[in-house]
């Protein structure tokens, strides 16, 4: 067994990132002892059925004490008042850390209520799947991703490095960033994506010329794809566009002037615009492959069930 | 051995469909001898060298000789020229099928071309992977996938029985549609997706402020999801969006109406939209999981290789 990087650690909200650190952590031995914390009994029922963390506590205010690390893995939306509501709980010398998909909204929210004595380092882990819930982590989540770190102004330089050695513990490439360049960058290779995704599910439900079971039977020829980040958790996606609207008003902005370029396109009939423009995108898709971000193997190598 | 339902089959053209066409083919002993024909000549020396094809011929013309079917398996924007060229060579008698992925313009493109004396029936697989070539085929492709056909007006019965027997030989779910309809669906359910990704790749790769190398490194956050089909094959995507233009501008209409209702949501802040929004878009994932035409594995159960 290697030494734990820290001895006691909190866990606040229970989905699929708790979880998934949680069996990342024992699976390297990163942590002597996890304390878990969801706002819903169920969720905390659960998370006692299946053995997820070393105890469930039925507050928050017991499941941070003594803790060498909290971390706030709740909606961006509710990160404000769980920081409210620990704050006074917390450890002299502990680290507060959080792994929301906005940044500079978390600092603002979390921030005013911690206490001098606790360090706050931000983070943002890259990683995830369509599934939510206590019982949808797995410790291989974070292998080869990478976790953002998004330290604030005079966070201790131990504590940083401490929870790099964390994240690199549970399998994560490790970079720091500024808080507004994260949330613009996120912008981009998360959260328009994810408006795009749902906005075209939502299109395809709602047309009456075009069936629900004809869109589903059919999408194979590339509207699946969609579906699966439009599968996420509504309440999560629904607090980072609420909490980085600047960013992803800047990138839709952006988006539709293009999407209208390549509409004009279609319409004017200007297929060299259209050939060019198709293959200067197929080259993003290669670094990607090349970077290790994803697999080469055709449809992502999905295995769908034979009828 | 089963019967073959074909004796002779030509296919013109040698990329993804064509060579999981051949590979399924030979799979189920469907076809009795399988010519094939590439407009490129470096194309028809790998298919050569791989095995794909019975005989690769150095015209058109010879290939479609004595052929009972004849699949043409070119980009949309091609098939007229080739309907064409290969005409005064067609076996009285003989089926020309097509797998092209818009139909009323290739039905408008090919039908005139051809002799009274043989069956058209256009189809159009609803399968593929973001590579292309020769080489990117396999048998397995059509397997549980749907492949619709678009009899025209006077197609013989026949004909189109012994056409939707081969394509359940080769493991597809088979549905008839008219042409207008299946332009329609496909727009929703491939060809706007498609022009969606594109775009998002596009922008990704122009902003000044977040680098390319950033987007690489971020991407699993959900915009790699984008690439996949946007880096499929650009000269036959611009022959979709160009042959199936109302349709797809009609979706895309529907598309950034839907865009803007969100954005406004989001600058004004009205998260019940968004939430209401985001939880119906999961129904259809569900459906589609449930219909047999994605993996419920999560990130589709892509393996990314450990750096």
């Amino acid at each position: 067994m290697s030494t734990p990087v820290y001895n006691r650690v909190a866990l606040i909200g229970l989905g699929l990132i708790a979880s998934s650190m949680f069996w990342a952590m024992k699976r390297g031995g990163l942590a002597g002892d996890v304390t878990g914390f969801a706002k819903s009994e169920a969720s905390r029922d659960t998370a006692r059925r299946i053995g997820l963390c070393d105890r469930v506590c039925d507050s928050a205010a017991e499941a941070v004490a003594d803790a060498d690390l909290v971390v706030l893995c709740v909606p961006v939306g509710a990160m404000g008042a769980v920081a409210k509501e620990i704050a006074p709980h917390l450890k002299a010398g502990a680290t507060v850390t959080d792994v929301g998909s906005v940044k500079r909204d978390v600092i603002d929210a979390v921030g005013p209520y911690l206490p001098e004595s606790v360090h706050f380092v931000p983070a943002h882990p890259l990683a995830g799947t369509e599934h939510s819930g206590p019982e949808s982590g797995f410790a291989e989540l974070f292998d080869n991703r990478w976790c953002l770190l998004v330290p604030v102004e005079g966070s201790d330089p131990e504590a940083v490095a401490q929870l790099r050695a964390l994240w690199e513990g549970m399998g994560a490439n490790v970079d720091e960033m500024d808080a507004d360049h994260h949330d613009l960058v996120l912008a981009v290779t998360s959260h328009t994506p994810h408006l795009i995704a749902y906005t075209m599910v939502g299109v395809a439900d709602d047309l009456r010329r075009v069936t629900d079971s004809e869109v589903i039977k059919y999408s194979a020829a590339g509207f699946r794809d969609f579906t699966r980040i439009a599968a996420s958790d509504p309440t999560m996606w629904r607090d980072v566009f609420l909490t980085n609207k600047d960013a992803t008003l800047e990138i839709l902005g952006r988006f539709t002037e293009e999407l209208f370029a390549l509409q004009r396109a279609i319409r004017t009939g200007d297929g060299d615009h259209l050939h060019e423009y198709f293959t200067r995108t197929r080259e993003i898709r290669r670094g990607i492959i090349e970077a290790g971000q994803d697999t080469a193997a055709p449809n992502f190598g999905r295995e769908v069930p034979k009828s």
